[in-house]
């Protein structure tokens, strides 16, 4: 029998907490599981830093990965023998599912913010170079690693194929916001996935939903809304996130400057570079990035130290809102008694934006344009889905942007009380 | 006001997936969260290895230790008031609580088989010694430190203390079957805790349930036995464990043979020799753990690069019932065939064999003896919960052992299908 | 001690499915369950109809007052203690939690519409008349009663009491959200009102919510909204009361016109004069009210009979979109083919509005304005919930009318397939 | 296309709580849900009179039945294609798990006590006699009413789809203990149910459970004995019963010597004669009956009156725990205390014995033997699971008997505390 079509002699079951079991029939998913580079996904939180505000959100991009797979295949199985859908495609969808997250890193979003690197580059790189991941994608067929890095790449001709993986209403979204939910433990998160995959059919290009369904797709953009503002973007989120930023800035600023280094930081030598190959990317994962942050701490360099300390020991930054456009002359008076204080301000004074696009946001670490979702009315006609839903339409395209200002609260209040920099510095934030 | 009075501005509360919110208002809990050394423990699995089975079972002890505390401060809610029960010993109970497992160290039962450690002892050693946590401690009171250092040692004068924290019944266990069974997704583990809760009472030097709740507390019972052979033996989670065992042994019999690491393993070496200091205890978590697996993959002994790689890329060993008791020819008979495959038979033909003690068995990595369970009657008699319970006096310390043999399936596979070596073995393994 | 001061001598617990357990210390509260008025609830269903539609939505309103009590108990528990909150309202709150319910009949709003009832009427009554649970509200205090009737009438003085018990975020709608969506199962319904109740805050004359608690009142909203929508205003539900409506005017009209029953309707005769007395008006719960309906199957009146059938046997008219003002040629033209088919269109051919008014709507059988949200900002300012949340804002105050014609389509399509009556009325609804 | 095999145009699905869906494909199925019959069972609660002791239990046959069909399609579901099954038993099966408990009456157990009945036998009478259900099941094959009568009563010679619908692990079962532990709101009644399916094997005379799933359905029986012991045999809900069955004894008794009804229990009267017909005993169904309680409570005869006031309001007997085999004199002391005190002991005085029988134990209102379950070791061997299980063998069999007393301690307290009988009595009950 050919690879492509083999079975496994008993179907193997995940058990999962969201979709309470994963099932495995096919040989080659099998064996992709068991690759070294999907492996890895395991040494990578799928929440980053998030886990320093809600203890529960230590989970792994292993376990969504198993999750976008399990949820794609169950849309699959309701498409069976539905008009457009090409039962051919089955595999390749599979794959794309499993495989799609396969390039992110350690805290994808910052160290690809300061090295400039882009995750779904690697993916691609994973898919198509030398690795276990390959050589199973090649028995398949030829051209199958391309095809299956096509539609991660969105660029693969069958569209509907690609909407599954990423579209406004994609399995990668459906199984991370009940993933994160889950293990967060927040309230929000819920939506009837059963029903939405019930009521999508696939159409010529895209997969689209029954108007039927509309409250329930309403009910999971809501969700998504909520996870953004409750989860996603939670100020002490970001504050983890910038102090991770800055430990990596000044690693590198630092080599750079020809700083002697206790412990010579080998793994991120060609990340300093901005030009890591891929062996050297999968080599660094969490625990690898970790064990550096911990030796660092006991660094010459006060500020490499103190950050590392302050990520690995949890002491965060505090927040006030602050809006530096409108408060320009505040920022620079507070830039210069940081600097007065002894406070290297472009580390320790920190504004974080986030922003948000409600309905077509995409997730910090995310990018790209996806789909808009289109509801089947009863007369076979599409309708975008905010032209339909009130709700909607209200988050829709509106970009609302939050503005914090990150500091030390601690080393301020060991100052002196008599400090007038001090005093000052207070003045400003509190008023 | 006095430290060990003093209450927070503002309750703060943690979103905790299993016991929904964790409140705390008291200043002395909200800084020893905020120590070095117990925010260490979220570089620690709460299930070691586990992970490798049940994808889910990613969260820490730092996880665990909030729940413990929030259970006893809920059992000490509904305490309040009733005899026998002396509310100064409330602050005692909660640090105790949050600090009971401060001591453990990466994949705790592997290191303290192979390095002769005892996790206890670190907890001990953290609260009595030069730490933040002992700071901490020491302000509340002199001698509180030994306080909180004898009710985790049980031998705290006030038993029913003691019994609060570790007995049969205790919140430590109760935390824990919820919380495993909460991130494995299994649908063991569930209990009535909250009525639990409700009819516990506080004896002189013990607590006990009331009798009208005896079947939930048979709940409980039945809930650990099935965690314990669904999930904490599960022979997948023993085979990584094995796996793990062999890596420190192998390292630890390398450096004393003067074998030249690529890496020297500097957070190793006071491990290897026994006697690590506090402060190298508290440097080897589970990120510099991996972080030396992946470089000893990198390393020329054969043995070590392998075992590492398995355990790194969950390439596990196989499995099949084996008594070496009963099969002692078998077991000399593969011990050669192994040597002669090129296959060290101390690494890669490895028996483990598990005992479970239902009720009164104990968890792995947990040793002594706890206090069983006692109910109290309506003529306020107490009765020991084996007595009234047939389905508890069932499974009462009965013994099960099951043994397994471990070893590398796919190493055999590879050799040649020509050769006797492998085809005896294969005979004296599946018949 | 005074009755009103008594406690239980050991807390009573109800098993919840909603809130897990239901907790009752006080003797009052005790002696109120158990009046012959408040156990009649267990003969009124929570939610009419509705179990014609979700076949698990058979809870009565003796459940969603017991739950409305819960959560007005822990309001109060986290009240304790603050600003604006005088404890000694607290019995007078649970009282009014416990009994606002009191006065609804069998399918209120059917029964109310046709016989020109008001189920608050008969609260007030019931409250203050000469019933079991008015001699126990007189034990308390001479004016305990008209205390009640007025918290609950919303005209007592002190109004953050009243908002407890009706407000736009009162206990009565977290409680009916939450119940209706669990035994309906539906995914709605879910918000997190362990984190509504720690944020609340007693002011002056109303409930308020602390501002950081802003998306979880969202998410409370938006449930309502979800599930008036996916349940309340079900069209299967509004097909069941359409029928019902047309029994109740069918009988009316019958013994208006001195029709002779087979069986008297006693139980009915006064609300056909539409004074019943109270005795009477409690006298007719679910349970008599079905037992006529299965009597009345047998009548010889063929409307009546069938209709009668239809309800019991959930033989429902099936609907059609349909705008009596925009179409209401159509309508005239099918008035009389109805006629001409030997179908009476005053019982067989109706058309029902539903209107929502979400955030400011109100429920079927509901009415009058309640207070809107306020948030209690970091400022001590209040703002109104609209004001500070877009989605919130794009759904309040915007009326959706939605109507339908109900039909039997089953006796349509008995008729003869040549019939020029049936092609005409079959070519106007469906084209 | 012939009946049996007409497919709905779009699958119809049911929201159901415990299930999330059901989903009805087939016509067969469709048109007997809508039979007057089936809807009749949801005027029958599935739980009597526990609804008086948890307040969620309000939930009805209706329910439960389809919750067998959904368990039995998805049984089948996954039997497709596997050895010893027979695809076209499909249907069979199907109509036998739908249509397993419609010979239910109102409160079973009591009514088939006092008026000897058997429910299986209508059953039987509605499958096989002039009903909608059989003249849907008659379309189908001439044959098939009687083979789906076979089935539920355990004569089809296929006796592997019997076992699917009666054994000691069938859909029955299943379904219920989830049901019923669902709306009671308790926290037994939790397993494993997709494990349990997954592992399930058909082979030639009965449906088997793969050995690897032993813990799972350990997981049930632990279920089952929790409900039993928990919920069903509650010593609460047996005081309704023993109310209930007084009531049906009184009306019977009273009618037999002669006593003029005000209401003629003309629904009643072929009860009282022990003979109902067909057509009588569907009419009398939960509504009927409480509306003749509460019609009975204005009656002139004071046992009767009492009794039905008592069971409409909730004023349940209380109960002490009492031996009638060992406490023989103080039995019969009270009888005549009870005549004394004019309180007719034959029904004011009861003694109630539940017993069970873990794990081979039936459910009250079920009767007859189960198959037990068997598991399919991996040697294609079977062994009966309490052989290889500790924990089923430690509750099987085994026979525990419960005596309680039942009696009106109300009526007992209202008497002068001077009376000597009063004295007597509560000196025997309390000592």
């Amino acid at each position: 029998m050919a690879y492509r079509d083999e079975k496994l002699s008993e179907e193997k079951v995940f058990k999962d907490p969201v979709h309470r079991y994963v099932h495995v029939r096919e040989r080659v998913i099998w064996d992709l599981i068991g690759t070294s580079e999907f492996q890895r996904l395991r040494r990578i939180k799928q929440l980053g830093t998030s886990y320093l505000t809600f203890h529960g959100a230590e989970h792994s991009r292993f376990n969504h990965s198993l999750g976008v797979y399990e949820i794609v295949r169950r849309i699959i199985e309701n498409f069976n023998d539905r008009p457009n859908w090409d039962n051919e495609e089955r595999l390749l969808c599979l794959c794309a599912a499993l495989l799609h997250d396969l390039g992110h890193g350690p805290f994808s979003h910052s160290f690809e913010k300061v090295f400039k690197l882009d995750h779904e580059d690697f993916t691609q790189a994973i898919l198509l170079g030398d690795t276990e991941v390959n050589h199973i994608l090649r028995q398949v067929e030829k051209g199958f690693p391309k095809k299956v890095a096509d539609v991660i790449n969105k660029t693969y001709e069958n569209k509907l194929v690609v909407s599954l993986i990423s579209s406004q209403i994609d399995a990668d979204r459906m199984d991370y916001l009940q993933r994160d939910a889950y293990f967060t433990g927040v309230s929000y998160g819920h939506f009837d996935m059963e029903r939405i995959l019930r009521v999508m059919r696939p159409m010529e290009d895209q997969v689209v939903v029954k108007e039927s369904g509309m409250h329930a797709v309403e009910d999971y953009i809501m969700s998504r809304y909520q996870m953004y503002w409750q989860v996603y973007f939670h100020p002490v989120t970001r504050s983890a996130e910038v102090i991770l930023s800055k430990i990596l800035h000044r690693a590198k600023e630092l080599y750079e400057n020809g700083y002697a280094f206790k412990l010579k930081p080998i793994h991120f030598l060609s990340f300093f570079a901005g030009e890591p190959t891929l062996k050297e990317y999968l080599a660094l994962d969490e625990s690898v990035t970790l064990y550096y942050f911990q030796m660092w701490m006991e660094e010459d360099d006060p500020v490499l130290s103190d950050l590392c300390h302050r990520f690995v020991n949890r002491r965060l930054f505090k927040y006030i809102e602050f809006n530096p456009n409108s408060q320009m002359n505040e920022w620079m008076e507070l830039y210069k008694l940081f600097q007065k204080a002894g406070l290297n301000p472009d580390y320790y004074l920190v504004v974080d934006s986030s922003s948000d696009l409600p309905y077509d946001f995409y997730r910090p670490g995310e990018e790209g344009e996806r789909l808009p979702i289109h509801l089947l009315q009863p007369n076979q006609e599409l309708k975008e889905l905010s032209r339909l839903s009130d709700i909607v339409e209200s988050i829709s395209g509106k970009k609302r942007t939050d503005h914090k200002l990150y500091l030390p609260l601690d080393r301020l209040e060991e100052m002196s009380s008599r400090s007038k920099t001090k005093k000052r510095i207070m003045e400003i934030l509190y008023g």
